[in-house]
């Protein structure tokens, strides 16, 4: 967790900045993008500031995330699409501009040009099991 | 809730097609992509069958995203990878191929060609309240 003082997400949940709010819980504080990807684009993030997804307990990441549903069944029918993507970056080089976890509800349509660059590779004989091995132990270190 | 017979993450958690798991409770699945967009993507799942995020509860979708932190550390940490993106997406038009609820964690590095397609719009005078008035109705229906 960085310093917050500076954090645009966290004045806005201070309400030194305003927004177009669309739900609130204690935990939990929904708005509209004002720089949308598309008309009904929606960041939902934990009140509290964390800059990354994994400074934060699953517990709250799952009792943030249950709004995720609902917000995203709203987000769809208001723009009128035919799905949505939800995004989560972690880090500048993901494409995080402010540093403070958000997920994204982005309303898609055909022909919109948006979505996720997809590169989708294949893994050399024996490296997919390799890399698991490594992620069993990553997830027992962390657990 | 579309008939999963055909489906082959469903297939997955039944046993008739392998994966290289991770990790597993009552509710969730969490597997290597084996036609990943870099080393180290991983893919939870709901283990019942859902196409669309906003077809399940928000309990359950809390439950699921409890195991986000902890996966996407780990995924950070075994792709020696400066970043992540959470990634769900909804419908065909989304980017989503496998019509079973599912969140991509793929790590990030400077140069991947990976990320989202940004094209931050603006609202024109009045639209974005416009807009929040209509998602306002939209959460009431549908709570």
């Amino acid at each position: 967790m960085t310093d917050s003082s500076d954090c645009v997400f966290c004045k806005i949940v201070g309400g030194q900045i305003g927004c177009l709010k669309l739900l609130e819980d204690e935990q939990s504080l929904a708005f509209l993008d004002i720089g949308p990807q598309a008309e009904g684009h929606v960041l939902l993030i934990p009140k509290r500031h964390f800059e990354r997804l994994d400074e934060m307990s699953g517990e709250l990441v799952g009792r943030v995330c249950g709004h995720l549903p609902r917000l995203s069944a709203a987000v769809t029918r208001v723009a009128r699409a035919e799905g949505c993507n939800i995004l989560q970056n972690n880090g500048r080089v993901a494409g995080q501009a402010v540093a403070h976890v958000h997920f994204h509800i982005i309303p898609r349509r055909s022909g919109d040009g948006l979505g996720y660059r997809w590169l989708a590779g294949e893994y050399p004989r024996g490296r997919a099991e390799e890399i698991r091995g490594q992620l069993e132990q990553a997830l027992k270190d962390l657990a």
